[in-house]
């Protein structure tokens, strides 16, 4: 998508085609900076140190990282070393050990000087299949938003246009491009239909504030940042037309668990009859669960998150400021599950189907 | 009730009878100070500046401030000035004007030289009043989470306790004492029940974060300090026995104006068979709207407040950080309305009751 006018990728090879280059997204909103990676272990703190984040973008990178491996050392010890570290940098992705299969099962059974080149190539072809599933994703949901705007008889963004709810950052900035759940945003903007975005900041990492009004800005999307307090009063107001967020796993039955607040739009969205969709690839489908609420398990994280933030000062410096007294105790749960009763329906790159059973073995009968 | 070890209100009279002093609540949590008022202007600054906050409190702070003005000039030019600077200070505060309009009431015909003895007496006992109310609605309140731990089967607080949470601040730092929604957990603690309280923080301002975990805990009562966005995945995981906030304004038919971000706790509630109360002093019942989603109308407040945070730096001084992109567009909503058909009841200092127009009939004949 576009920044400062120029359309990227979130991962790219360098003109030299060796290295890789990524945009290091702990320094946005504040900061727009390109890190080059050369090496295995520059990969590797890419991943842990969250330069790059979002499933899709984790497995797009790991799989470089082991093109960048194979450049150092091309050795079957290479191989399961670089497998091994980048496993590692975060052991609880779905999509990164994903990625390190794959490029695994190719490499392996390859002449050490062939690895190489296969690994570039391989890396390059998850990233480029990544677009094309979100871009796939975001024409099917794009559908959505243009028909709750017909319905609304078709108004001009003066006019109120069509107005989405969207928590957290499932943007482009977590994929290779277009993004999940705002990949029907920018496929629905590029098409002219005057859509706007309500974006909650999404307490307590700020993925909302930092990442998804930035990166709507960025591309001209009209976008409101709110505090996540405010979206029921919206709904009961008539100014949501519809919601769509992302999900970080699915189960079978169609509960999707995401980032931690989730379910609470979901609820105010059902309270005044508003639809609820969740985007995905079908890669985030976690067909051996059915009871989400019960059997997902929700990271906590560190208590610091809650109660300190970091922000611009007006020198313009970045610095970490405590909000709550000194000693408070906090609790940091990252994700809820919100159960497929509250979904109106699942936007995948197959299409859009019911959150439920039936309705995802329709799509992906292979796992059905 | 407890700061430092020593007992405290919010508003108080000095040692020499004639200031009157007040905690600068816009130094918490970091810094607790108290501030002295010795004229009328005081009286306006410590209202416009929001060092006191919460409508008992700026109502006892106005009455304060018109005793004042009268040892200041007792003229009937004196008193219609104070009237009307200690009005101009927030004139959307209902409890501002009810103030304003007893001791007006009180004074005017009163000859000048004993107008100063009978404001400070009377303000004295509007803050008196206000603490009875409170500690009546504690009273009340607290059957309710003795109960609640009774059905549990009377856990130690090691064993999980009784779980209470609530959303921003309505403690004894918005009241003379006790405060609304803390005080039946104030009632509770001190009565030995091993009551524990979520603390939502309370986005834009963080009143939860900054106020409610600095008073329970100076008073000694556990709590966890959350984000916005946990309340509901605590509740589908049962930790959670009830909720109580506070209401700016509570609606005849028991709709209730409160916090924004109250409708989806109480949603939440709602969708896990939780007991959702609201706790208020009969004075913020609008006996005049039926319909409070469509009738009462929602202050939107400064963007930067959305977009920008103060909080202490490592070097201890408090600073102010922007959290999103150069140029964000924010909006602002500072309440929502809670339906009264998501609140299970209304606990005042008359008593509990349904959140209805039959359940406040009954309890405030005098209006219905």
């Amino acid at each position: 998508m576009i920044v400062n006018g120029q359309p990227y990728r979130t991962i790219w090879l360098a003109d030299d085609g060796a290295g890789v280059e990524i945009i290091d997204q702990t320094r946005l909103p504040h900061e727009f900076i390109t890190v080059r990676m050369d090496t295995l272990a520059s990969a590797c703190t890419a991943i842990s140190d969250m330069l790059v984040r979002g499933a899709p973008l984790i497995g797009a990178t790991a799989a470089f990282g082991m093109a960048l491996a194979m450049a150092e050392d091309n050795s079957d010890a290479g191989l399961s070393n670089a497998y091994a570290r980048l496993y590692e940098t975060r052991p609880t992705a779905v999509n990164l050990r994903w990625a390190l299969d794959i490029m695994k099962t190719l490499l392996e059974p390859l002449a050490p000087d062939q690895r190489r080149d296969a690994a570039y190539q391989r890396a390059y072809q998850i990233a480029d299949d990544d677009v094309e599933i979100s871009s796939s994703l975001g024409e099917h949901g794009s559908e959505l938003i243009r028909t709750a705007w017909e319905m609304k008889g078709k108004p001009t963004l003066e006019e109120g246009g069509v107005n989405v709810l969207t928590h957290c950052n499932a943007g482009w900035l977590a994929t290779v491009d277009w993004g999940t759940a705002l990949a029907p945003i920018y496929k629905a903007h590029n098409a002219g239909i005057p859509v706007h975005v309500w974006v909650d900041e999404t307490r307590p990492r700020n993925q909302g504030a930092s990442l998804t009004a930035w990166e709507l800005s960025q591309h001209g999307v009209p976008n409101t940042l709110i505090v996540d307090n405010v979206g029921g009063h919206l709904m009961q107001h008539g100014l949501v037309d519809l919601c769509i967020t992302g999900t970080d796993r699915t189960a079978a039955s169609g509960d999707v668990c995401n980032k931690i607040g989730t379910y609470l739009k979901a609820l105010a969205a059902d309270d005044n009859d508003i639809p609820f969709y969740v985007a995905l690839p079908g890669t985030t489908i976690d067909w051996t669960i059915d009871d989400g609420v019960r059997d997902i398990p929700i990271e906590q994280r560190d208590a610091a998150e809650v109660t300190h933030i970091m922000g611009k000062t007006e020198d313009g410096s970045l610095t970490t400021v405590q909000l709550s007294p000194d000693g408070t105790v906090a609790a940091n749960y990252a994700f809820d599950v919100t159960p497929a009763r509250l979904v109106t329906g699942l936007i995948t790159e197959r299409g859009v189907c019911e959150a439920s059973k039936a309705g995802l073995a329709n799509l992906y009968p292979e796992h059905a």
